[in-house]
């Protein structure tokens, strides 16, 4: 089963002092651990001395039958001898007593996995000795010891030790372990001792070196605990590479008051500052800092006066760090006494604010090139930048989690009807909780600060809507009740939300608080525009946005949108003075009626092009009309609305309301809708063409001054008879008017459609791929309904993400080359772009930027987070074909 | 434009007295009514001589700046001399003249297309002569020969003939210009030459042969016609092709009262015997017996007595025709004075019944083989041997269609609520009238005779439900308003059908008409049982049943299925004892009370799936439940039965409404249904899974002795994961049971699930490909919904045919293409079925058939149409190969 032919060479490699054996490379021999300290060791950092004993060990004790052979016993000796000579302390040696870790370590990080044993040197003698000067020290030490030999080496039950610290908490009447007494503690020792031997009729060794050769083994095997094994399998890690056992000295930061711990970050990871930046706190160990039991102390604030020259000190370290890691570093260090430690580096996390700030000033100081600093930044981390974040500092209970549907925090009061989102919201911030919107709420969405529903997925109404006004919105609360009636939402342990309550919603998380909460907004500095210069030098994909109305045109602008990929023309039905301007012209019984709504309708959707034209002088595709005619018309409990709406037809109510039912459908997402519509009610889509090209003329674009190509696109297109038909009409009315710089193509949203791509391509001069649709009919999910079981599907792994969310590359990834190379081999001057919702996933785009595509659309605060995204997709390409 | 090389040999091909220079092969040079009428010239038959000119001198004709040059017309002459020589007849000659008919007739029919000129050969002179013995006749042909030779040659407008015809028709205080006076005639005669002269100052020609050329060039001038040019654009027949042009001698039934014409059927078309069967009028011309104003007599009963020799001389005719062209014959015949000439025969049309028995018939004499009787009958036609049809010699007016969603005739009154359908129903056969059904309207679908629903195609609810009672249905009415307040449906012309009506309905065709039609019950023979052995015995596909309950069970196994394809175990929940079984399942807020209605549940599905295990023999599938659980629910207007669910669930209305709530979706078709419901609620599936192994148990089927193969199927996958977790559900339940012999595996109706084929098959043993759901998703078309433009779709030529009743094999057909090759290619032992509605469409079953599947399912009554169809498949594709 193991490698017969595992010992090469060394079974040990040492560290400290300067020097070390191995190095950041070995780290399939030594571990991660063993390898990074050997690395900081070579660096000169002040790593407490130790070595590891190879992964090759590992499988050597399994391959002899679980047991340590003397040779390597004899070179754990001789490792041991070593480390003994650099600290001038010695395993069992009451005068210079030498405690050590022990510690796991394999090729991959597998967190909480396996065993780890503290203190190890200790005993009674040992004891006694430190206890002199240090009692806490000495008692805390011993116990913890026997703790994890007992229950790591011995499989003892963690609640037997735990049931005996109980006792003392009672007896000493506190809560906190770390409180107890030394005298308590020196009991524990004894108490945990009878344990052992109660337990398992064991004697807790007095000879240290034993107790090292016992640890070693259960780090070893925990390699084959059950639980690791498991591990190993979800994440796909050979059994075979077994784990390295790295033995470090221990440095106590508790040991006097000279002693302390900390955490430092090479620079501010709030705002990127270069200034080294962290919290220390005398007297503790690590734990203590990050318990926030005690307020630990700010480094930039205290230790430059209270303790110079480890401050000196640190900023050196950092400073080395950052030269050989080329990146900012948060370290862990210990002092004792007086003696600055490093016991850990790694990647720091920061705010997207510092990560741009300090990707930009690490290319600038030369550390990194522009490639480096554009992979360093998650691009879905931008959002972070571009809306309000709720204050990291901040503490706060969650009581809800949903979809992060649109993002950004904001906080208001809750209402639950459109109603009172309109009355409450002149007055306040309103966040509206709804099962979900539909587009006769567009009022009270356009005036609330945020929006919670309990239905629908990240592409329902309420998501896309909210994502294009660029407010905050929670789709799919779980576990959540809302009784419209009582106005008020109830989760599953009955916390409740009621009209009126201060709330706070964070929508690039989903998750729900109550009261309000701290933000912190959004500052675009100039490093950004630095950064996003950059991703663009880099990007090959153009990007564009999805627009209709001019605040978000304008916002694509800001970003620098290589044009306008989906302008939705029916949002533009929604606004309060349009809508029963549309559901007149639906309602119409005549023709000669519907032409006359269909002529103010014309005049509208007139002065939204020109505006736009106005302002972009690059692309706009312009969707024609898609949803199906209900979705405009009030529902049919709204009798005041319908009898206001019968009587400006001069219709009867009950002529009205079987009009009504005559447009409704089971299924609206396969009604009749799209191109459907523009056959069966040619008016509409011919008012909405003339529309386009009298606004076109109207602005009177100076030709070869403007780049505004009008891309007119046809939507839920099924086969070429279909767009043969409706570009005919486009063209028909295009010859009517000056405006030539236009072309028409059409939405790939249907399985048949990408399938008979080749027909379409006859009549069409762009693909616009919509993936929402044409995941929801490849995947027959209905984003709307999906909610109901997606969570579900994710648990049990049967699907890998939302595919909302995250194109599924398996079926609609495959439609949709099948699209492309049909289409371009019947037309191969074929234009092609995405507009669905995964234009702004950064997985999904890699996979369209692969297949060579002309452009993605997505909501206009997603534009740089495409581009960068894009960006790394080509320098990722570029260093593969290096 | 057109071939310059085109008259090579003759101009002219006479044809009479028993001889012809053509035949029927020579129909692209003589036309199909040239070569027909030679053709039956040859075999003996008492055709009226004449000759035709060819195609080719159509072509000649037009490069000849459409003219007839000197050769044609001298060719002409010839053929008329010798059409004079055998009729003893001349034109021109008042006293014997000949009069002849110009006709075109090209390669392939153009029904109505091109112009004909009767009574050629009349003027004034000739008028004369024939009035005298025949006044009438005289004038009534002259004035024919004026006006047709006005319209067709000279472009005169009808309306100017129509005026003056009016004139005397008023005058005569007539209706009808068939009983117009001779006087009258006469001077029509008149005024229609005044018309020619004042219209085109014309003067209409008294030389006969003149009128010949003119009609001659008429003819081949309306090859180039504009409506003839649009029809052979839209049917793809070249204009190269041209005309020919046949002229042949009148011949009159309305001579004189030795005179007479008819019709004759070489066999009773209605039920098959073996006897000249038919109808005549004397001293009447062939359109006067078809017109129904007069009464003609019937053969059998009066030709035998009244003109023994005709009668005789007819058998033989039909003896000699049936012999040639080995079909029955359905011939035209016109007596004049005394003798017998047959003027046209064709393949007669015949009911089903007659079709197969004289398909059976035509194999025992020896004059086809089995495979020609199988090729002679179009598979849907068996639909009227199964089920009563509207009595064809009955008159009635259609006042409104729909789609013919389930076939069979049945009259009853019209009744609008499931209330009055279960009231009335007692007391009388009831048509249920609605806008659409859903599955809480079963128990008044199940007491109606036929269903009428507004909207839906052929797959929606009432349609599959009322295939499966095998009672009349018809979907999608077109052009009406139904009332339910009022109870009516009124029409698009105003006719109103009012509750407790009668009326009648057609589901094969899709009419509904006005009051009772008599019908016509249907009547299986031995010749039926004969026929489907050899459609059997040359067909290899498998033919299952769709089929639940017992009635349905036995039905299949009547029609010989090779199985049960389709079992929808949710049907078995509909019933009144179940429903509120199963509502307070899914109602039930904790688990210990869902789960003691699944034990009762369990007992109900136990019973219905041992009742078909006990009945077949073969393999039957088992569907789990598919439909998302808000389709059991009552809709929340329901107040009563939501209060009556509450109060024995022991829980508030509000608790009831608004689980109901929740259940609801806005996309059903998408929604939580299929495996996504045996995931979510595994104790539903694993209750019928269990159900259905104890079952198996419970019928206790000798091993060896039956056939009985239980094949479980998944319904509605998306990837393998979902068949991996279910499969092993299923797997371990049938493990605690003693039932071996079954097999897992899944439906294919999403595109990802064709797609992922391969993926999927690795968990699977079988797929079924469900055609309905995947034309939905495929084409984005919801069934229910498409009726609002689907006809629209058809008028305008954008899609062929309705795709839920005929496969789209561009898109659907490749998805389960690949479905089936990835599904191969990862397990080469997977059986392949088909259980969509397109299982019994014949088209869609040799496309089927081609990819070479196991078997196809359809509803137990379309059970021998499909068999007949893949029966015809084979054979076509025999005689391709060989």
């Amino acid at each position: 089963m193991y490698n017969q032919n595992v010992i090469k060479t060394k079974i040990t490699y040492g560290f400290g002092n300067g020097e070390a054996e191995g190095s950041a490379e070995m780290r399939d021999l030594l571990g991660g651990k063993g390898a990074n300290l050997a690395e900081m060791c070579r660096l000169g950092l002040p790593v407490p001395p130790g070595f590891t004993v190879t992964t090759d060990v590992c499988n050597l004790y399994y391959e002899n039958s679980r047991k340590l052979n003397v040779n390597i016993k004899q070179e754990i000796i001789k490792a041991l001898s070593n480390l003994e000579q650099k600290m001038d302390k010695y395993l069992g040696n009451p005068e210079k007593p030498l405690l050590v870790s022990v510690r796991s370590g394999s090729r991959y990080s597998m967190p909480g996995m396996m065993d780890t044993i503290l203190n190890v040197g200790m005993n009674d003698e040992i004891a006694v000795s430190i206890a002199k000067h240090n009692p806490k020290l000495a008692y805390d030490s011993y116990r913890r010891c026997i703790q994890m030999f007992g229950t790591v080496v011995l499989n003892v039950s963690h609640s037997l030790f735990n049931n005996a610290i109980d006792k003392f908490l009672i007896k000493e009447k506190i809560k906190d372990e770390r409180n107890l007494s030394s005298a308590a503690l020196q009991e524990l020792c004894e108490e945990f001792k009878l344990i052992l031997k109660t337990d398992k009729n064991y004697e807790f060794p007095q000879n240290p070196l034993e107790i090292l050769y016992e640890s070693t083994s259960a780090v070893f095997e925990s390699w084959m605990s059950e639980r690791a094994k498991i591990y190993r399998k979800i994440h796909k890690i050979s059994d075979s590479y077994g784990t390295a056992v790295t033995v470090q000295a221990m440095v106590f930061g508790n040991m006097q008051n000279d002693s302390g711990s900390g955490v430092v970050f090479s620079r501010n990871p709030n705002n990127g500052e270069k200034k080294i930046f962290g919290e220390y706190m005398m007297n503790a160990q690590g734990e203590d800092v990050v318990s926030g039991t005690k307020t630990p102390l700010s480094i930039a604030e205290y230790m430059p006066k209270e303790l110079p020259n480890i401050y000196a000190e640190l900023k050196v370290v950092e400073r080395k760090l950052e030269q050989h890691y080329c990146d900012m570093q948060d370290t862990e260090f210990t002092i004792e006494n007086g003696k600055l430690w490093i016991l850990q580096t790694r990647t720091g996390k920061r705010t997207a604010q510092a990560a741009i700030k300090i990707a930009v000033d690490l290319v600038n100081e030369g550390l990194i090139d522009t490639e480096t600093a554009l992979m360093a930044i998650k691009p879905s981390s931008l959002d972070q930048l571009l809306h309000p974040i709720l204050d990291p500092n901040e503490k706060y209970d969650v009581i809800a989690r949903g979809l992060p549907a649109s993002p950004g925090a904001t906080s208001g009061i809750a209402v639950f009807t459109i109603d009172d989102a309109l009355h409450h919201a002149k007055n306040s911030n309103v966040i509206l909780i709804r099962n979900e919107t539909s587009p006769e709420d567009i009022a009270g969405m356009n005036v609330s600060a945020g929006i919670i529903t309990t239905r629908g997925g990240i592409t329902s109404h309420a998501a896309v809507v909210t994502r294009g006004m660029g407010k905050p919105c929670i789709c799919g609360l779980r576990d959540v009740k809302i009784d419209i009636a009582e106005k008020t939402l109830t989760t599953n342990d009955n916390q409740v939300i009621k009209h009126g309550d201060a709330i706070t919603i964070d929508g690039s998380n989903g998750i729900v608080v109550l009261n309000e909460v701290a933000k912190i907004s959004p500052q675009i500095a100039d490093h950004f525009e630095t950064f996003m210069r950059w991703a663009s030098r880099k990007n090959k994909l153009n990007i564009r946005a999805n627009a209709e109305n001019e605040n978000d045109v304008n916002i694509a602008k800001i970003f620098k949108a290589d044009g306008i990929g989906l302008c939705r023309t029916e949002h533009m039905f929604f606004s309060k003075d349009r809508i029963n301007i549309v559901r007149k012209m639906i309602l119409a019984s005549d023709k000669s009626t519907r032409d006359c709504f269909l002529v103010k309708l014309e005049e509208f959707q007139k002065q939204d092009f020109a505006n736009i034209f106005r302002i972009m002088n690059a692309p706009v595709t312009i969707r024609l009309l898609d949803p199906p005619l209900h979705e405009f018309l009030p529902p049919l409990d709204n009798k005041p609305l319908l009898e206001e709406l019968a009587e400006s037809l001069s219709l009867s109510f009950k002529q009205i309301k079987n009009r009504v039912i005559d447009l409704q459908e089971s299924n609206p997402m396969l009604g009749h809708r799209g191109c459907r519509l523009g056959i069966s009610y040619p008016e509409i889509y011919e008012m909405q063409t003339r529309a386009i090209f009298s606004a076109a003329e109207e602005v009177n674009i100076p030709q070869g001054d403007n780049n505004l190509l009008i891309e007119i696109m046809v939507p839920f297109v099924m086969n070429g008879r279909e767009m043969k038909l409706l570009k005919a009409m486009i063209d028909k009315i295009a010859s009517e008017y000056d405006y030539p710089n236009y072309i028409v193509g059409n939405m790939i949203e249907l399985p048949c459609a990408a399938l008979r791509a080749g027909d379409i391509a006859g009549f069409s001069s762009f693909f616009s791929f919509g993936t929402n649709d044409l995941t929801q009919t490849t995947l027959g999910l209905s984003r709307d309904d999906a909610g109901h079981f997606l969570n579900h599907y994710k648990e049990k792994e049967i699907i890998s993400g939302d595919p909302f969310a995250i194109l599924d590359q398996e079926s609609v990834g495959e439609l949709i080359k099948i699209g492309i190379d049909r289409g371009l081999a019947v037309n191969p001057n074929l234009k092609i772009g995405v507009c669905g919702e995964h234009g702004g996933d950064p997985t999904s785009i890699e996979f369209f930027a692969d297949l060579n595509i002309d452009y993605i659309s997505c909501s206009p605060y997603r534009v740089p987070i495409a581009r960068l995204a894009a960006a790394q997709h080509y320098i990722k390409k570029s260093k593969i074909n290096k």
